[in-house]
Protein backbone atom coordinates (compact mmCIF):
# COMPACT_ATOMS: atom_id res chain seq x y z
CA UNK A 1 0.00 0.00 0.00
CA UNK A 2 1.38 3.05 -0.89
CA UNK A 3 1.01 6.50 1.92
CA UNK A 4 1.12 9.70 1.81
CA UNK A 5 1.99 11.60 4.23
CA UNK A 6 1.19 15.69 4.04
CA UNK A 7 2.03 18.32 7.01
CA UNK A 8 0.22 21.25 5.50
CA UNK A 9 2.06 24.48 6.82
CA UNK A 10 1.18 28.11 5.36
CA UNK A 11 4.77 28.87 3.92
CA UNK A 12 5.49 25.22 3.77
CA UNK A 13 4.09 21.80 3.24
CA UNK A 14 5.76 18.74 3.34
CA UNK A 15 5.26 15.24 1.79
CA UNK A 16 6.50 12.00 2.13
CA UNK A 17 5.70 8.71 0.39
CA UNK A 18 6.17 5.43 1.34
CA UNK A 19 5.21 1.61 -0.12
CA UNK A 20 4.13 0.01 3.05
CA UNK A 21 5.14 -3.75 2.90
CA UNK A 22 7.46 -5.04 5.55
CA UNK A 23 9.45 -2.95 6.17
CA UNK A 24 8.29 -0.08 4.48
CA UNK A 25 10.72 1.66 1.97
CA UNK A 26 10.34 5.80 0.99
CA UNK A 27 9.45 6.53 -2.57
CA UNK A 28 9.60 10.05 -2.54
CA UNK A 29 9.65 12.79 0.24
CA UNK A 30 10.27 16.82 0.13
CA UNK A 31 8.86 20.26 1.24
CA UNK A 32 6.35 22.40 -1.60
CA UNK A 33 8.04 26.35 -0.32
CA UNK A 34 4.81 28.72 -0.87
CA UNK A 35 7.30 31.78 -1.11
CA UNK A 36 6.72 35.19 0.16
CA UNK A 37 7.32 36.83 -4.01
CA UNK A 38 3.93 36.30 -5.02
CA UNK A 39 0.24 36.74 -3.80
CA UNK A 40 -2.01 34.69 -1.74
CA UNK A 41 -4.11 33.31 -4.66
CA UNK A 42 -0.67 32.37 -6.70
CA UNK A 43 0.42 30.77 -3.46
CA UNK A 44 -2.41 28.91 -3.03
CA UNK A 45 -2.66 27.98 -7.06
CA UNK A 46 0.92 26.47 -7.12
CA UNK A 47 0.19 24.03 -3.63
CA UNK A 48 -2.46 23.16 -6.02
CA UNK A 49 -1.04 21.91 -8.48
CA UNK A 50 2.25 20.82 -6.71
CA UNK A 51 0.42 18.31 -4.68
CA UNK A 52 -1.73 17.43 -7.62
CA UNK A 53 1.71 16.60 -9.57
CA UNK A 54 2.59 14.42 -7.01
CA UNK A 55 -0.87 12.54 -6.60
CA UNK A 56 -0.78 11.99 -10.18
CA UNK A 57 2.89 10.44 -10.70
CA UNK A 58 3.34 8.58 -7.67
CA UNK A 59 -0.81 7.93 -7.40
CA UNK A 60 -1.16 7.37 -3.53
CA UNK A 61 -3.70 5.01 -2.19
CA UNK A 62 -4.05 6.83 1.08
CA UNK A 63 -3.41 10.33 2.40
CA UNK A 64 -1.89 10.34 5.86
CA UNK A 65 -2.42 14.00 7.19
CA UNK A 66 -1.36 15.75 10.96
CA UNK A 67 -4.27 16.46 12.84
CA UNK A 68 -4.62 20.22 12.68
CA UNK A 69 -4.80 21.49 16.52
CA UNK A 70 -5.85 24.93 15.87
CA UNK A 71 -3.05 27.73 16.34
CA UNK A 72 -2.77 30.12 19.35
CA UNK A 73 -3.40 32.84 17.35
CA UNK A 74 -6.37 33.24 14.93
CA UNK A 75 -4.31 34.63 12.35
CA UNK A 76 -2.19 32.11 11.90
CA UNK A 77 -4.86 29.59 12.22
CA UNK A 78 -6.07 31.32 9.07
CA UNK A 79 -3.65 31.24 7.06
CA UNK A 80 -2.30 27.64 8.58
CA UNK A 81 -6.87 26.67 7.08
CA UNK A 82 -6.33 27.90 3.73
CA UNK A 83 -3.34 25.84 2.75
CA UNK A 84 -5.16 22.83 4.98
CA UNK A 85 -8.16 23.63 2.78
CA UNK A 86 -6.37 22.62 -0.56
CA UNK A 87 -5.08 19.61 0.69
CA UNK A 88 -8.55 18.65 1.52
CA UNK A 89 -9.89 19.53 -1.62
CA UNK A 90 -7.67 17.35 -3.37
CA UNK A 91 -8.25 14.51 -0.96
CA UNK A 92 -12.26 15.48 -1.81
CA UNK A 93 -11.39 15.37 -5.84
CA UNK A 94 -9.52 12.17 -5.88
CA UNK A 95 -11.71 10.70 -3.74
CA UNK A 96 -8.75 8.94 -1.45
CA UNK A 97 -8.87 8.01 1.90
CA UNK A 98 -7.64 10.25 4.35
CA UNK A 99 -6.63 9.43 7.89
CA UNK A 100 -5.30 12.18 10.56
CA UNK A 101 -2.96 11.68 12.86
CA UNK A 102 -2.40 13.69 15.71
CA UNK A 103 1.08 15.01 16.71
CA UNK A 104 1.27 12.89 19.73
CA UNK A 105 0.03 9.93 18.23
CA UNK A 106 3.28 10.27 15.89
CA UNK A 107 5.56 11.08 18.20
CA UNK A 108 4.47 7.85 20.13
CA UNK A 109 4.27 5.62 17.29
CA UNK A 110 7.88 6.76 16.06
CA UNK A 111 9.55 7.02 19.38
CA UNK A 112 7.94 5.32 21.96
CA UNK A 113 7.79 9.01 23.26
CA UNK A 114 4.60 11.75 22.94
CA UNK A 115 7.31 14.67 24.18
CA UNK A 116 9.95 13.59 21.46
CA UNK A 117 11.66 16.23 20.22
CA UNK A 118 11.44 17.33 15.80
CA UNK A 119 15.72 15.53 16.28
CA UNK A 120 14.28 12.32 17.55
CA UNK A 121 11.48 11.87 15.03
CA UNK A 122 13.55 12.20 12.25
CA UNK A 123 16.40 10.51 13.14
CA UNK A 124 13.74 6.93 13.11
CA UNK A 125 12.02 8.64 10.37
CA UNK A 126 15.89 8.36 8.89
CA UNK A 127 16.27 4.79 10.77
CA UNK A 128 13.48 2.99 9.87
CA UNK A 129 13.09 4.13 5.39
CA UNK A 130 17.03 3.96 5.45
CA UNK A 131 17.89 7.89 4.62
CA UNK A 132 20.87 8.77 4.49
CA UNK A 133 21.04 12.07 3.61
CA UNK A 134 19.60 14.99 5.75
CA UNK A 135 16.41 15.11 5.40
CA UNK A 136 14.16 18.82 6.07
CA UNK A 137 12.17 19.05 9.15
CA UNK A 138 8.72 18.97 6.94
CA UNK A 139 9.53 15.73 5.04
CA UNK A 140 10.53 14.17 7.86
CA UNK A 141 6.91 15.08 9.25
CA UNK A 142 5.48 13.71 6.53
CA UNK A 143 7.09 10.65 6.36
CA UNK A 144 6.45 9.70 10.03
CA UNK A 145 2.46 10.37 9.68
CA UNK A 146 2.95 7.93 6.84
CA UNK A 147 4.81 5.90 9.03
CA UNK A 148 2.12 6.05 11.57
CA UNK A 149 -0.66 4.74 9.41
CA UNK A 150 1.35 1.64 8.13
CA UNK A 151 2.12 0.86 11.93
CA UNK A 152 -1.37 1.17 12.80
CA UNK A 153 -3.09 -0.63 9.62
CA UNK A 154 -0.19 -3.41 10.44
CA UNK A 155 -1.20 -3.76 14.00
CA UNK A 156 -4.90 -3.96 12.86
CA UNK A 157 -4.60 -7.13 11.22
CA UNK B 1 -17.91 45.22 -15.86
CA UNK B 2 -18.72 42.10 -14.11
CA UNK B 3 -18.06 42.31 -10.30
CA UNK B 4 -18.34 38.90 -8.53
CA UNK B 5 -19.00 39.33 -4.75
CA UNK B 6 -17.98 36.61 -2.34
CA UNK B 7 -18.88 36.32 1.25
CA UNK B 8 -16.93 33.03 2.59
CA UNK B 9 -17.88 31.57 5.49
CA UNK B 10 -17.15 27.94 7.06
CA UNK B 11 -20.91 26.70 6.60
CA UNK B 12 -22.48 29.41 3.77
CA UNK B 13 -20.84 31.19 0.95
CA UNK B 14 -22.45 34.15 -0.16
CA UNK B 15 -22.33 35.20 -4.25
CA UNK B 16 -23.40 38.18 -6.35
CA UNK B 17 -22.70 39.11 -9.33
CA UNK B 18 -23.42 42.63 -10.86
CA UNK B 19 -23.41 44.47 -14.13
CA UNK B 20 -21.47 47.68 -13.49
CA UNK B 21 -22.99 49.68 -15.82
CA UNK B 22 -24.54 53.09 -14.15
CA UNK B 23 -27.08 52.28 -12.44
CA UNK B 24 -25.26 48.45 -12.08
CA UNK B 25 -27.80 45.78 -12.35
CA UNK B 26 -27.97 42.19 -10.31
CA UNK B 27 -27.52 39.26 -12.40
CA UNK B 28 -27.22 36.17 -10.08
CA UNK B 29 -27.18 35.82 -6.56
CA UNK B 30 -27.59 33.10 -4.39
CA UNK B 31 -25.76 31.05 -1.17
CA UNK B 32 -23.58 27.61 -1.44
CA UNK B 33 -24.59 25.96 1.56
CA UNK B 34 -21.76 23.13 2.39
CA UNK B 35 -24.02 20.85 4.52
CA UNK B 36 -22.91 18.58 7.65
CA UNK B 37 -23.45 15.07 5.80
CA UNK B 38 -20.40 14.91 4.46
CA UNK B 39 -16.70 15.13 5.14
CA UNK B 40 -14.72 17.91 5.32
CA UNK B 41 -13.07 17.00 1.67
CA UNK B 42 -16.51 16.76 0.09
CA UNK B 43 -17.80 20.17 1.34
CA UNK B 44 -15.06 21.77 0.23
CA UNK B 45 -15.03 20.12 -3.22
CA UNK B 46 -18.14 20.75 -3.57
CA UNK B 47 -17.55 24.60 -2.89
CA UNK B 48 -14.89 24.15 -5.43
CA UNK B 49 -17.19 23.18 -8.33
CA UNK B 50 -19.91 25.56 -7.25
CA UNK B 51 -18.08 28.35 -7.57
CA UNK B 52 -16.18 26.56 -10.75
CA UNK B 53 -19.68 26.62 -12.68
CA UNK B 54 -20.62 30.39 -11.49
CA UNK B 55 -17.29 31.54 -12.86
CA UNK B 56 -17.53 29.42 -15.88
CA UNK B 57 -21.55 30.86 -16.92
CA UNK B 58 -21.25 34.85 -15.56
CA UNK B 59 -17.86 35.16 -16.55
CA UNK B 60 -17.12 37.43 -14.01
CA UNK B 61 -14.24 40.33 -14.60
CA UNK B 62 -13.32 40.81 -11.27
CA UNK B 63 -13.78 39.38 -7.55
CA UNK B 64 -14.50 41.39 -4.80
CA UNK B 65 -13.96 39.23 -1.55
CA UNK B 66 -14.90 40.56 2.31
CA UNK B 67 -11.64 41.42 3.81
CA UNK B 68 -11.21 38.48 6.56
CA UNK B 69 -10.70 39.94 10.08
CA UNK B 70 -9.12 36.37 11.63
CA UNK B 71 -11.82 35.26 14.00
CA UNK B 72 -11.50 35.62 17.58
CA UNK B 73 -11.48 31.96 18.28
CA UNK B 74 -8.47 29.87 16.84
CA UNK B 75 -11.09 27.06 15.48
CA UNK B 76 -13.35 29.34 13.34
CA UNK B 77 -10.44 31.01 11.81
CA UNK B 78 -8.94 27.38 10.90
CA UNK B 79 -12.62 26.67 9.37
CA UNK B 80 -12.78 30.01 7.83
CA UNK B 81 -9.28 29.80 6.31
CA UNK B 82 -10.54 26.98 4.42
CA UNK B 83 -13.08 27.98 2.57
CA UNK B 84 -11.22 31.11 1.90
CA UNK B 85 -8.34 29.09 0.34
CA UNK B 86 -10.65 27.52 -2.00
CA UNK B 87 -11.67 30.68 -3.21
CA UNK B 88 -8.00 32.36 -3.34
CA UNK B 89 -7.17 28.95 -5.40
CA UNK B 90 -10.11 29.49 -8.38
CA UNK B 91 -8.85 33.62 -7.96
CA UNK B 92 -5.01 31.92 -8.86
CA UNK B 93 -6.30 29.48 -11.34
CA UNK B 94 -8.69 31.82 -13.59
CA UNK B 95 -6.01 34.93 -12.94
CA UNK B 96 -9.15 37.04 -11.92
CA UNK B 97 -8.16 40.42 -10.71
CA UNK B 98 -9.07 40.32 -6.55
CA UNK B 99 -9.99 43.26 -4.59
CA UNK B 100 -10.94 42.88 -1.16
CA UNK B 101 -13.38 45.19 1.34
CA UNK B 102 -13.43 45.89 5.16
CA UNK B 103 -16.53 45.01 6.25
CA UNK B 104 -16.86 48.91 7.86
CA UNK B 105 -15.39 49.84 3.86
CA UNK B 106 -18.70 47.91 2.80
CA UNK B 107 -21.81 49.11 4.97
CA UNK B 108 -19.88 53.03 4.41
CA UNK B 109 -20.29 53.01 0.80
CA UNK B 110 -23.68 51.03 1.03
CA UNK B 111 -25.59 52.81 4.00
CA UNK B 112 -23.41 55.97 4.93
CA UNK B 113 -22.65 54.47 8.04
CA UNK B 114 -20.09 51.98 9.15
CA UNK B 115 -21.72 51.04 11.68
CA UNK B 116 -24.58 49.81 10.33
CA UNK B 117 -26.87 46.26 10.65
CA UNK B 118 -27.11 43.70 8.50
CA UNK B 119 -30.84 44.76 7.54
CA UNK B 120 -30.05 48.58 6.23
CA UNK B 121 -27.39 46.96 4.10
CA UNK B 122 -29.79 44.27 3.16
CA UNK B 123 -32.34 47.31 2.44
CA UNK B 124 -29.71 49.27 0.44
CA UNK B 125 -28.57 46.19 -1.75
CA UNK B 126 -32.47 45.46 -2.39
CA UNK B 127 -33.10 49.54 -3.26
CA UNK B 128 -30.50 49.85 -5.14
CA UNK B 129 -30.12 46.90 -7.22
CA UNK B 130 -34.14 46.91 -7.42
CA UNK B 131 -34.36 43.08 -6.47
CA UNK B 132 -38.06 42.62 -4.71
CA UNK B 133 -37.58 38.86 -3.59
CA UNK B 134 -36.36 38.11 -0.15
CA UNK B 135 -32.74 38.00 -0.05
CA UNK B 136 -30.51 35.73 1.95
CA UNK B 137 -28.20 37.67 4.35
CA UNK B 138 -25.11 36.40 2.71
CA UNK B 139 -26.42 36.80 -0.63
CA UNK B 140 -26.56 40.35 0.36
CA UNK B 141 -23.48 40.58 1.86
CA UNK B 142 -21.73 39.37 -1.17
CA UNK B 143 -23.78 42.43 -3.81
CA UNK B 144 -23.09 44.53 -1.22
CA UNK B 145 -19.26 43.77 -1.49
CA UNK B 146 -19.71 43.68 -5.85
CA UNK B 147 -21.35 47.09 -5.28
CA UNK B 148 -18.66 48.35 -3.52
CA UNK B 149 -16.15 48.09 -6.14
CA UNK B 150 -18.28 49.07 -7.96
CA UNK B 151 -18.83 52.47 -6.24
CA UNK B 152 -14.87 52.56 -5.65
CA UNK B 153 -13.87 52.39 -9.51
CA UNK B 154 -16.68 54.67 -10.54
CA UNK B 155 -15.29 57.42 -8.18
CA UNK B 156 -12.10 56.73 -9.10
CA UNK B 157 -12.65 58.30 -13.07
Amino acid sequence: MRILGLDPGSRVTGYGLIEGQNPPRALAWGVIKLGNRNGLPERLYRLYQELGKILREFQPEVIALEEVIPERYPRAALSLGQSQGIILLLVGQTGLPLFTYHPLEVKTELTGNGRAGKEQVSYMVKQTLEIEEPLETDAADALALALTHFYRINRAF
